[in-house]
């Protein structure tokens, strides 16, 4: 499904191709997690190419690839390259597509990857078109709602999935709905002030897909019933004024008190990160850190295993991860003092 | 020849030099097409070390490096190195050589890695200074040409060379003329507006080198008994006025019509890149791109070979690259749907 | 004592702790100098977070670990990160940690990389955090000394320093004297214009340990019974005017006549670098290169050695460096033309 292909879109993935992706992704814990290593990429080069600089993916997506055993070429920034010298993305796919095996570009125009990867003779992954696309995100987010669904005993079936903050902006929102449309069955509720809802188009995909859909802007009743909050940063700059801004201020907050108040007692907390964390950002306090559902850092970290697995099955290397395994022979993580 | 060498200019190079890296780079290809896959430099590292930024040539010469096993540290830009506290390029050079094998350097000013390699304890290639000189891609456009030349059945003695558009400003023509001129006999066509013909030193270069040169700014003329076109960007910048540079709009534009109707049937093009795309450039259009001698990807796919080729002979491992052979293991390249 | 531990600081080094490193940094010597190479940390990934830009210290930090056999994942650079919109140290500690083994972490305010520390579940080496500490320093420095008097014969027991320049501000003698109080009754010269002298705070350090001091601003006297002379540049910038900078102008300079004239036949020049060799600098000047006293660059060939026993104490590979011992496969260095 995914060999020799471009990921470009979450849109035109099936049910089967994530299965079989998430599967491969259950593969690569051992070694993201150190209890073993794989050198079944070794010689293999990525060209990690970010046209609009993001450590945290660009990051994400290289230690992936050196965790397979390949090596990482990068770029970072726009100013510099031959793209501001007039070169059509088809010549930059052209001559990067010869210097790797793979690419994961990201850039800050919509529709750019899938241009690119148009002159590319190699795999392209979209690592994020602005506003458009980031489906390795959205696989991250879809493969942690299942864990984390599991982990408290549950499965999809049993989905109650809260959305709640500024769902008419969010990037990531927006393409976890098409991969949600294709589960059968949710119980989905929509939070956040009216002028920051999802966009129709979203909702009828939801409810196309036979979603029971909630939508309103009260916190507690939203998050009552909800296994899975997924929450989003309330993106100031776009209201209309300060004061309407500061209409919601706090309005959206996860804390302790509201979490213990309100919440599910197992409920899992997600958020795409960042998170703001000064002082007035009233998003999703530090006091939540401790809490057993707080999933915030597993979610990054399950980005790693997802990212493996892209990089896996697209070379066709996912059934050969085993055959080069060995076992770690330094210190992992920390040790008490 | 090259084993322990700096590369710093074209200048010092002779044929026999040359000969021994086109063959080595020869050797290289299956490696970088992924027909196999060599580890020969698995624990040396390079010095990659952009103090100007350059995406494309910055990749080209990491990714061939990592194509030969070795790992790449890098650094991009100028401003914030300890170059700009006063530092002098000697001392640099003493540091970053005590961290790595082998370094490239690309630096803005003129003469500027030459100075740096005095200080250099390992071998240093000039990733180009400034206006001066840029080695590799000389030395990669010679490599295609007499590439592109066997791939339509014909050898160096029957080179008959257009260089085409800024002859003055194009640093590129000028390294390449300083390999042409150790070679006998070849027919050179330079087509240009007056204002920006190739300067008289080279002029000379080629013809104390006994070369037959015709001098002229007509394209259909200059064109017509190329085997090999060498085109480039016209620097409109450069011009006295926007009248002037109007004057040769379109002039030096290479375009499918232009191509079948003036051309030699198996007629090679060639560009040094980037290719300027945007609609008013009308240097080299994408009509041509599907032409069998649209030669300008497989040129920027031939600077992965002379850099692995260049870096085996300067670390003198050009004849132990095949005692680390194996096959590659994953999916080379994409896949039909 | 290293195993699976940050290291934040040099103030919480014992001798013991210092002892085993610098052994540990011996046995490396071979690998740095390519007389052989080890892939001990193959499979490994290094976080190489510079949220401030250095060249020399990350490139260092970069290339010890690849010379382990280690992977690098990097960062430069603060203004589009996570940590610019908010997110705070323990959330950018938490994701990173998710993605490598170890982490160096360089960042612009004072005990920042101490708060990142606490959200990370890696070990983090503190690889600059602005006037705070840069412990890696300190302790090449330190290795230096004992190794420069070593090279002339002689032990800590006799050493004899002068720090000679700007006392006030430089960051790395402030830290090298927490490491000189571990040891017994070493002679210490103070030279620098009264404005910049050593902070009272690191006096009573070094008398507090026992180590005779002796203050003074005369360069000749200062440094004819060193048998190290460790020069910092003088901060112009900071003095009060220009005129009042300009009377300490060439006082502090370095240069072979005043070395011939004043020091010790064998006396050690060291310098943190960089060297500032504009023609006005008068700071250590260029004549000097060739002394067999002129260490700065051993100093800085030191740092690899010093950061290779950091990273194998840490990840405690330390003792199994030459299980993976293999022969250099490629030419080492310049061959003579």
């Amino acid at each position: 499904m995914f060999s020799g292909q471009h990921l470009l879109s979450v849109q035109n993935l099936n049910l089967e191709a994530i299965n079989e992706l998430f599967t491969v992704a259950e593969v690569m814990r051992p070694y993201a997690k150190r209890e073993k290593m794989t050198r079944v990429l070794e010689g293999a080069v990525l060209g990690n190419m970010f046209f609009e600089p993001s450590t945290r993916t660009r990051v994400s997506f290289g230690s992936a690839f050196n965790l397979l055993g390949g090596e990482v070429r990068e770029t970072t920034g726009l100013s510099n390259s031959a793209l501001a010298k007039g070169e059509s993305l088809y010549d930059t796919a052209q001559v990067l597509s010869g210097y790797s095996d793979i690419i994961v570009m990201r850039h800050p125009q919509p529709f750019s990857v899938q241009e690119f990867a148009e002159g590319s003779r190699v795999p392209v992954i979209n690592g994020g078109d602005g506003p458009n696309e980031h489906p390795s995100q959205a696989l991250l987010d879809l493969f942690t709602i299942s864990n984390e669904l599991a982990r408290i005993g549950q499965t999809m079936q049993q989905l109650s999935l809260t959305f709640l903050g500024d769902l008419k902006n969010g990037r990531t929102v927006h393409s976890l709905c098409y991969l949600l449309a294709l589960f059968p069955n949710i119980r989905i509720q929509l939070v956040s002030p009216e002028a920051l809802a999802l966009p129709q188009k979203y909702v009828d995909l939801l409810s196309n897909a036979g979603h029971q859909i909630e939508i309103g802007s009260n916190l507690e009743k939203g998050i009552s019933q909800a296994n899975i909050i997924y929450q989003t940063r309330i993106q100031e700059e776009r209201f209309e004024s300060e004061q309407e801004a500061n209409r919601y201020k706090g309005y959206f907050r996860l804390n302790k008190k509201i979490y213990s108040d309100h919440c599910l007692p197992n409920a899992v907390i997600m958020h795409p990160l960042p998170r703001d964390s000064r002082n007035d950002a009233n998003e999703l306090d530090n006091d939540l850190n401790k809490e057993p559902g707080f999933a915030i850092f597993r979610q990054t970290d399950n980005g790693v295993l997802v990212r493996m697995a892209l990089f896996a099955c697209i070379l066709n290397v996912h059934k050969q991860i085993s055959d080069s395994d060995r076992s770690v022979n330094w210190q992992v993580g920390l040790k008490p003092k």
